[in-house]
This record gives C-alpha cells, structure tokens and sequence, in this order.
C-alpha cells in the first residue's frame, strides 16, 4: 500500500469512487508534470450533499459545519488526483488550493473554514501538501453547497 | 483554413477583432507552452453588451440568457487565444476554465450557466476542449456583465 | 541593488518583513519556474489593516481607498516574491493576477479599484509587470478586506 493511502487508511478515510460529471468538463488535466482538478463541493463519500452542508457560513451552517465541508472537498480533490495519477505517492507537491466559501456579506472568518481543507491535505501529504492558497467568500456555489475547493499538484 | 477555424464557420461563429485593454494589464500571457488567459466578459461580436446578458442570474438575466453570455465569454477567450497564438490548431488542450457567474445569493443551478462555455469549447475544439473547471456564483462583475470566463491552454 | 529594488524606493516603497501565515498553507510554492503566491490581503506596512481598506466598494469604501487597498496587496505580492526568490530581479513575467473586490452586488466599476493593483506592478517591473487579470467582486473577504490579490509570476 502506498504511504500516502496508509495515512488516509489511519486518518479513517475511505476515497469514494470518482464520479466524473456529465457535462463537458473533466474532473482534472494534465499538462506537463502539473495536475489541474475542477472545482470539488462538498459531497459526501455516498456522494451525496448533507444538509449540514448546504447552504450559507454565516447563516444556516456554521464555523464547525463548514470546516468539515471544506475538508469533503479536500478528499474529493484527492479523489481526483487519485484518479489522475493512480497513486497518490507520485504527488510531488500540492501547488495550490483555491477555497470559495458560500457566504453572507458579514461573515469574515472565511480563513478558519477553509483550514479543513488545508489541515486535511497536510495530514495527508505532510510537508509535500503545505499549498499557496486563496480564500474567498462567494454569494452562491453550485447545488447551494457550504464550501468549493479547486486544486494544482505537481507529480512525478 | 485552419481545422479550428473551419470548424468555428461551421457553427456560423466568426471571431470578432481582438481589442486589447486599456490598462496595465493584457489579455494573455504565455509562459512556456501555457497560455493564460485574461477573464473575458460576455461581451458580443460587436464588443457591445447586450442587455439580456447584463444583470444578475436569479435576477434579470434568465438561464438561457445565461448560458448565452457564458457562451460568449468563450467565443472571447477563442479571440484571445487566436491572437496569441496565430493558429487556433495550435491549441493542444483547453487545460482549465474559470466561470465566475453573477448571482444572486439564491441561485444554485450555476454549472447550467456555465455549461454554455464548456459546450461550445468542445463543439469548437473536440476533445481538446475538454477542460477542468471551477464555477462560482459571484457578488458582481465587471458592468454588471451576467458571467466572466478566465482560461489556461496548453499548446504547441 | 536590484534594479527593481531600486525602483522600488523610487517610488518611496519599502517591502515590509515577510510574515508567514500561521496554519497548513504557506504563502508561496514554486513549482518548476513558476511562483504561484497566495492571495495577499490588503493590511498595510505595518502588518495593520486600516479602517479605510475594510469593507465593501459600493459601501464604507470609495473608489480611491479601494484602489490604495489594490496597491497594497501588489506590494504585499512583491514581499513574498521577494521571500521566495531573494532578488526581484530573477521575475521574467508577471504571468497573472486574480483580483477579488470585496464588494456590494450593484458595485461594477471593479477593474478600476483592481487598476491599483495592475498599475504597481507595471510601475516597478515595467513590461514584465504586464499581466493577465481577472477581477470580480465578492461576496466577503478574511477579516473584511477590502482587497485581495493571487498571483502567478514566471522566474529565472
């Protein structure tokens, strides 16, 4: 078993089976060694939105709600980049992580939610997923889920 | 003519005159064989914006509307590739989107909206225009345009 | 001293110390020869964020704050380019900036507030400060900024 899946193993984490969309987008591209992944919500591993998080941070679902939203999407990014390179120990580095928290106008802590995504990735990745990141709060996300996170890796 | 090209007559689109912006910025960048594209708004071919495409989704700007403006926001993105590139063959693939939708705080269905870009990436490009994206419902854009498109390439 | 560093204290800049942030992200990743920096809000030399850079465009911020608060996040860009890289002088392109303008849903002159942004890189790294840009107004930004600013810069 790989180290990366060992640790996701003992962090209690299953990856759900990639589902890729029915659209004319793709979950992720490579180009050179960088993997590009989609904008990943916060779908559940029976791929499935929890009412816990759907909806707006600053409103009906609150820090600790979005802080595990934002970590779904973080396993659904590596969903993905599991799909992409087959094993997640050939991830050399996660690049970035872009965090778009559905928010109301006033709710400023938008960095405390999306560190569910970045803890998720560095207990899973160590040094190699500490990221460049961007967190901002939006008016909506898709399917009215809490927390969307976009992702770059760099693999061998 | 170019098989890009051809294929764009066919769907009976023709590229409007790229018109740079006045500002300290550019439409693209190109760093090795990436090509970074400046977001485009859904301006038309006349580089006018049509008031069925200004506004707001959930708002004044209805899904087919939407998904017209987002179309349009990629027919611009086609207009900067091909004056960076010189050949729009040249492109090897549409590596990634960016889809920022002017939204009302209500409006869920976003990916409908922006599915009016990715549709006409793969009608032009085929399967090279099968891109990762990310799709998010924003506060406002740029004169209140209804959907801005920014795009990576990949080429050759 | 460099020639961009010089530039800089023309225009009477001095680059505040390099504060990392404090949580699983880092506040750059290179990745081959591309820098990709994390979204850099507008707090000011001081590591403060001033009443006047908080809040909404189209609120309690006016146009020429919001595009100071533009100016401030390039600059705190350029403290972490400079962390990353030592010397300015190894920038070759700045390849994009991504501009996220706090703002209120009928507030749509954002590439104006944004021009801050783009008119500081210019100024201190001439062409290779022109980049490509996308702008959008959201919903909230952390601790209320008024501004933030992503960058991607190309190196030697």
């Amino acid at each position: 078993m790989s180290v990366v899946e060992s640790k996701l193993r003992q962090l209690g984490i299953t990856l759900p089976d990639q589902v890729p969309p029915v659209a004319n987008y793709v979950p992720f591209v490579i180009t050179g060694n960088l993997l590009v992944i989609s904008g990943q919500v916060c779908f559940g591993p029976n791929r499935q939105l929890a009412d816990a998080h759907k909806g707006k941070l600053g409103g009906e679902v609150d820090m600790a709600a979005g802080q595990a939203a934002a970590r779904l999407c973080a396993i659904n990014v590596l969903v993905q980049a599991k799909a992409a390179l087959g094993d997640l120990d050939r991830i050399v580095r996660c690049v970035r992580l872009g965090g778009f928290i559905n928010s109301r106008p006033d709710f400023a802590p938008l960095p405390m939610v999306m560190n569910g995504a970045s803890d998720l990735m560095v207990e899973v990745l160590g040094d190699k997923g500490r990221h460049a990141r961007t967190t901002v709060g939006v008016a909506e996300l898709p399917q009215d889920c809490a927390v969307e996170v976009e992702a770059m890796f760099e693999f061998a």
